[in-house]
């Protein structure tokens, strides 16, 4: 085992990570944490740190860590086939088999699944078939995109200008051409706060309306949409909210895209979002809860009808001119299918949804009336807890202030790993489906704890 | 185990393949193939078949199949943290010596490495690095890209507007804007066939240098180019081309990005083929040969004079917003490392290169005065064999008659797998490093034997 200060070293010399202060960590004033090892909901460093992850990872270690099943399929594919690739109608007995279990599991109404490796590659797929459908139907001015301020899709080009959060747009010159951003379905930070719950959706739809008119519906290819806000917020949708914007779409002939990329999979307590909320999708994208992060995979569901149009594509112009070289990738869809069967044989599903519940009572119970607190929030396994400098009036802190992160910082100082969400003061709570009614007291205990040292 | 007409039907049921007919293949017209495993050169399906994989998969599986040092790591890190994700400063001892490990390998001017999943995200990464950089240098205009055509960067929708293909624009709306196309550097194909290499050569400059004339150098932030032409033809560049492409860059301050997913670690027989051609990059795209597929991970590795930039402006703008939560996966970074070793230990970067010319020169031995052979080109462990209808006038086949796709059609009735590459009739020739000599003379025996049953 190499030595902690030459891997410091090392990571300081070599290692460009990701959504970091990249000069702070270089020169040694930001430093990180190796992780070593993890089993449950627990991960541990390797200075023999052991700390409770309530974030499961980045929301997706849904099954919690050291699962030695998967583990052992992902050991066992490795040596039988570790990859060959999907082109030109390849297959592996893991990736067919993994195929039927996603659609035995999505909605009755779809049909494929294309596999890829990120979200945000699975929405990268999904513009690039939206458009090719689009041009097989002889509409080549339907290409525009809309999606929402606060939705989060990606960090590339175009699905970094899908997600609606400045920080991943600014310094990149996103957004692109062609994707528009409408209003959150956020009601906390509605800007008319005299606004019913009702009449917030109902401006929602207009803004929308509106949006569409200005622009033309014929120029409109697809609404993009996480079914509840997850990195711009934890935001469950308003009440009403997918009933009022579902119709809109389908008088403009305007695609719905799922980002299903937190929900899919157990996290709201159903197998999907779409599912939890009524939402009719024409495209679903899958990534994290698909192999719980154990092997990188993701995967863009196609719906029948627009799966025909695919097909009469081919049948026109040929073999689809997309692909990854790592679509469909063994070691992938080998943690695919053994994650799945782990959530259906430990009843994860229903367990992220009983847990989830209490976490979420449990946290409302211990904060919703600190007068920092302005809403607790969430909804299956997933929680938020929304920090205000005043309640009445609604007042933010000056984000200089930082207070959101000072808070999971003090948590972090209790072995408990939460998020401080960008745009706000958030704390954020996404814990492994296997979660213990223990967990989630030492959670909210500690949370209480946390804002309290924070002075507040 | 899956019975073989089951997973069939599921195939054709549920699972989109990429680069595939998808209406033949859900029809059951165009089946494709099932792999079951797979040791050194040769694969096998599940009804026994065995071939020599001719191609490494897409030339990626470069240590060749089955081999367990790799499947061991993955296993071993599978079992011991099979996630975390590398956001803030976070890693692991696999992805910290990954880290050091590439920048061992990695021309001496180079710095950090930010690990990925597919080449076509590393592109997509270094763009915006690309962009980010000029906006910290304050040139907000200096962002457009020049790449080439017949380059081949990715099917993203960036990255496919950078490959220079029609069969990955059409229907797409790609290339998008902010991307051109200069000249490919294939002499064989030069439109002026009186040119002599070095007035080709000369010719390539010259249109370079008129494009960024015509745009602006202003406006141009990037030149992007594989080290040689992989899917566009597998074409080392004609002689003299870098010497004389890379001054003009520099002139007018455009950074040069090499695109090595084909080239890095080792298929030219030597690390890198930036040292190979001698080219200087600001930032290289690593991906296939770095895990030779044994997990899906890619990388940009970043110059000393680039990252001092990013530096600047983490410091003046705070964490970079960008991100993938499979950036630096355990398991790919587990199997780089391993992999790495590996091409060291076995000595195979050496033996590709050894063994690489015997395939080539064994090649043009039998086939370069074949009446319906244009050419028998290239480099390394890298060889492609373009037909032609005739040779004096050079006349190509009409691409209806397909006769690249008939010709590896029977080459694959004989178990060997090459690759029709598109635009042209062009067979293509990339094998695992591990490849013996006698594996060279069986593939040039049934090379010869194809092209005859083919009717040339």
């Amino acid at each position: 085992m190499r030595r902690n200060d030459e891997l410091a070293q090392w990571d300081r010399d070599h290692f460009m990570h990701p959504s970091t202060h990249l000069a702070q960590h270089a020169r040694g004033e930001a430093m990180g944490r190796i992780i070593r090892t993890a089993s449950g909901v627990h991960i541990e460093d390797r200075n023999g740190r052991r700390m409770l992850d309530a974030f499961a990872g980045l929301y997706c270690v849904n099954v919690g860590y050291g699962r030695t099943e998967i583990a052992d399929a992902i050991a066992a594919q490795a040596r039988e086939l570790a990859y060959y690739h999907a082109y030109v109608g390849h297959g592996t007995e893991a990736s067919i088999t993994l195929a039927r279990m996603v659609l035995e599991r999505a909605p009755d109404h779809m049909s494929k699944v294309y596999f890829g490796l990120s979200g945000s590659d699975a929405n990268e797929t999904n513009i690039k078939l939206i458009w090719y459908y689009n041009n097989i139907l002889g509409r080549p001015r339907k290409k525009k995109i809309i999606s929402r301020w606060r939705g989060y899709h990606g960090s590339g080009l175009m699905t970094g200008s899908l997600t609606g959060l400045e920080v991943f747009h600014a310094k990149f010159d996103l957004p692109m051409d062609g994707v528009m951003h409408t209003t959150a379905p956020y009601y906390f930070r509605r800007d008319d706060v005299s606004q019913s719950e009702a009449q917030f959706v109902a401006q929602c739809a207009a803004d929308l309306e509106e949006m569409i008119d200005r622009e033309g519906a014929d120029t409109i290819a697809a609404f993009w949409a996480e079914p509840l806000l997850g990195t711009g917020g934890i935001v469950p949708p308003p009440k009403g909210y997918w009933d009022a914007i579902q119709p809109i779409l389908r008088r403009h002939d305007i695609l719905l895209v799922a980002d299903e990329v937190v929900t899919g999979f157990g996290r709201l307590g159903t197998m999907f979002g779409s599912e939890h909320y009524g939402m009719r999708p024409d495209l679903i994208t899958i990534a994290k809860g698909l192999t719980s992060a154990y092997a990188p995979l993701s995967g863009s569901i196609v719906s029948d009808d627009v799966w025909k149009v695919l097909e009469r594509g081919t049948d026109e112009n040929g073999p689809l001119g997309h692909g990854w070289t790592y679509s469909a990738h063994p070691i992938g869809t080998a943690a695919g299918v053994a994650n799945l069967e782990l959530l259906d044989s430990l009843g994860l599903v229903d367990q992220a949804g009983a847990v989830g519940a209490y976490l979420n009572a449990r946290m409302a119970e211990a904060l919703a009336d600190h007068p920092h607190v302005g809403e607790v929030r969430g909804d299956g396994m997933l929680c938020a807890v929304e920090l205000v400098a005043d309640r009445d009036p609604r007042t933010f802190f000056e984000p200089d202030r930082k207070m959101g992160a000072t808070v999971v910082g003090h948590l972090a100082e209790q072995d408990v790993i939460a998020r401080a969400m960008p745009g706000g003061d958030i704390l954020g709570f996404a814990p492994p489906f296997c979660l213990s009614r223990d967990n989630v007291d030492e959670i909210v205990e500690k949370t209480v704890t946390a804002i309290a040292q924070a002075g507040l």
